[in-house]
């Protein structure tokens, strides 16, 4: 069982910012940038190799809600979304996550904070209050 | 109108991967390893603030398909799936895709090619018996 599992099943506390009956997303616990968002399939599924069409639809649609949602509550300019598949794409964590991160005028040529990948700790205060706003902009 | 609406269209010629009702996909043109691919949705939405739920479905269930059929067709390990979403993000073309990006061992370590990021040109004979085996690929 990987480490998003035991979030998912509430073992492990997360920062949750959405969930339905086939996907959750939460705060990345080593943020390279704040707001740095994890949305996962419920369904556990390594990789792209093992994801099915209709979990791949169902993240997909989760994607853009979230990603506007996490912008309002950021106030950030502009997301990248990474997936990284298999160890050879830098896969760490085997069961299949995009990473959402937001990204400000001025962070950073060629990626930027991804280029670098420097992960940070989260401040429980500040992400306990960015979360809830993410949560309420989804409902909005 | 952007290049990749010119593309859709067949006014530009592109090496096809891919298309249905919703979505199209193409081999980049300046391709940072040979067989990155571009994954977009045929009505244009600049970033993922115009996209909606129902078209990122669509990419989301093509996405896992169309890596699989580029893992075969390549022979690649693993692969990187990034989204420029905003001037912000590093996003050039301002209609919405999802970079697909073939990955091997030992082609460099957080995010390799990504990182470097230095497109190449096609070789248009490789590149039409590369997007042949994936297109039959994805009938498979």
């Amino acid at each position: 069982m990987t480490i998003f599992e035991r979030i998912i099943t509430g073992e492990l506390s997360c920062h949750r910012l959405h969930e339905d009956e086939e996907t959750f997303a939460f705060l990345d616990n080593g943020p390279i940038v704040e707001g740095h968002a994890l949305l996962i399939p419920r369904t556990p599924a390594a990789t792209l190799d093992e994801l099915s069409p209709e979990a791949g639809a169902r993240l997909g649609s989760v994607l853009p809600r979230l990603a506007r949602a996490l912008k309002e509550a950021t106030g950030c300019g502009g997301m990248n979304v990474l997936l990284n598949s298999g160890a050879e794409a830098g896969q760490e964590v085997p069961h299949l996550h995009f990473h959402l991160i937001p990204r400000r005028a001025g962070d950073g040529d060629h990626g930027g904070p991804m280029r670098r990948w420097r992960p940070g700790s989260l401040d429980h205060e500040r992400a306990t209050l960015l979360a809830t706003r993410v949560r309420e902009a989804m409902q909005a």
